[in-house]
């Protein structure tokens, strides 16, 4: 197992939990969580891998992939009815699973010896894609587009971050970490602080 | 032409006619109902070829599809105004559809020599993709996620049936038919009798 | 750089520019600018990409595809607030954009020997999914499907010119401006002058 695919595993679980409760919170039926949970689980690779041309794609290639994001959907059925802002909490493994899928992406990038912005656009895309997904079908405004919140930012950020570190140190230990610390930091200073960007403000024509 | 192309064939026709109803629901001009309707009826084959990196995509390789969905969406649009419940009628088709489809993706996994797992996922890939593209392009909630309704669960069943009787009947027309009616019993009763799992129900927090 | 790599390149910035005033109106930050004018801007050459197995992605082959789509959404950051009626501006550019596009799907269809069929679909997909994209992400009734406008049609009027006076005459400047021209005409005609297909109407039922 690669490096690559232990992120991808991981990013998966925590992704599919994520999704499985956006599930319970439209009350969809076992089979809808079922479906939701693989969706956010593994869409951002799946159109990564589609983009690299890498084949087969990860889930197909390693299908515990399926297993894990099923495994986690079981749970989110289970606890859900146990938390007690399941908003809040879906926030919170949405930040994790964004940190950890960038730098899954940058991982796979790097494999393929693509160029950093071609390795800093994977990452934003594994990162993200799997989410929109989520949020398009649930016919939710999408995360990714949400006003006062870092979040395609926190993913930019930590998937730049890991590109530049592993031009100069290419030890994956480190360059993987720093852009997962990247990305996690500015998500949650997002979530806890309300840190954003300035948003596009209107100003009126003159005439 | 290969079973799993007259399968193809068979799902583009039914489809495009439900995608081209759907059309006359928002009463779009004669060229968006052929766009509508191709994009349901090739969408879930697209999707299934992509990620089995299938080459060509099937109606690259066959454009009798093409063929087949515009001359589902011209009859559509002919027939139409004498329905008395498009919606009805959508949905029954949307069930052949469904069902002929995921036996398709069934098929087609079988021919790349694909796990059981993947087998059943590309069935449902195949039968609910196109759906979902329609829904989404044309700002609907969802099918595969409508509250007590069996869709997902329905191309679930059809595709795992046909997946494991695959395992010991090798004869296609004994595991695609099995994997069709399987599908298509639990939709049908979902439509006439109202079948459907237990939504996930909130319990409200003990605190 | 071969007359595709140049259609795309042009057709990239103009789609970016319009991407990004959309981002305007939504009042997105920076990054979302640069997210939603990338997404619209290669969105399409990318579904045509992998639809015809072309490998690299286009972008991912020549990256100053995505420099050039940063660029236009910078300087429709700078120039948004100038504009009076962004709307209108929109909708001018995303008709330059989708000429463009249509002619660099109908011409990367071409050069990989796809038969007149394939090459017409191509024209469409290019030029339409970026669109449509950014009104999925961007939660707006998809701009292809709104009514009494010529969208798709002019795309696959742009489109069929192309691929007809290719057969005719294989010089590219010939069909590519000829498919161009056709495009741009029809969706002109339909800003300008409302120019429409008959919408499909409901004919109530007789019973």
């Amino acid at each position: 197992m690669t490096a690559t695919d232990a992120l991808d595993l991981a990013s998966v679980f925590v992704f599919a939990t994520s999704g499985a409760l956006v599930a319970s919170r439209q009350q969809l039926d076992p089979v809808g969580f079922a479906f939701v949970a693989c969706l956010t689980a593994v869409g951002g690779g799946t159109v990564r891998d589609v983009l690299l041309d890498r084949n087969p794609v990860f889930w197909i290639a390693e299908p515990i992939n399926i297993a894990a994001a099923l495994l986690a959907a079981a749970l989110a059925f289970l606890i859900a009815p146990q938390l007690e802002s399941r908003i809040k909490v879906i926030r919170w493994l949405d930040a994790v699973a964004l940190s950890v899928a960038v730098v899954a992406g940058v991982s796979a990038a790097i494999e393929m010896g693509a160029s950093p912005m071609i390795i800093t656009i994977m990452g934003i895309v594994t990162g993200t894609a799997g989410g929109l997904m989520r949020d398009v079908v649930c016919n939710d405004v999408p995360l990714v587009l949400r006003h006062g919140e870092l979040y395609v930012t926190a993913a930019f950020a930590g998937s730049l971050t890991s590109a530049i570190v592993a031009q100069v140190f290419p030890d994956p230990m480190v360059y993987l970490l720093a852009g997962a610390l990247a990305c996690f930091i500015l998500r949650a200073g997002s979530l806890l602080f309300g840190w954003a960007l300035p948003n596009y403000r209107h100003n009126p024509p003159q005439s």
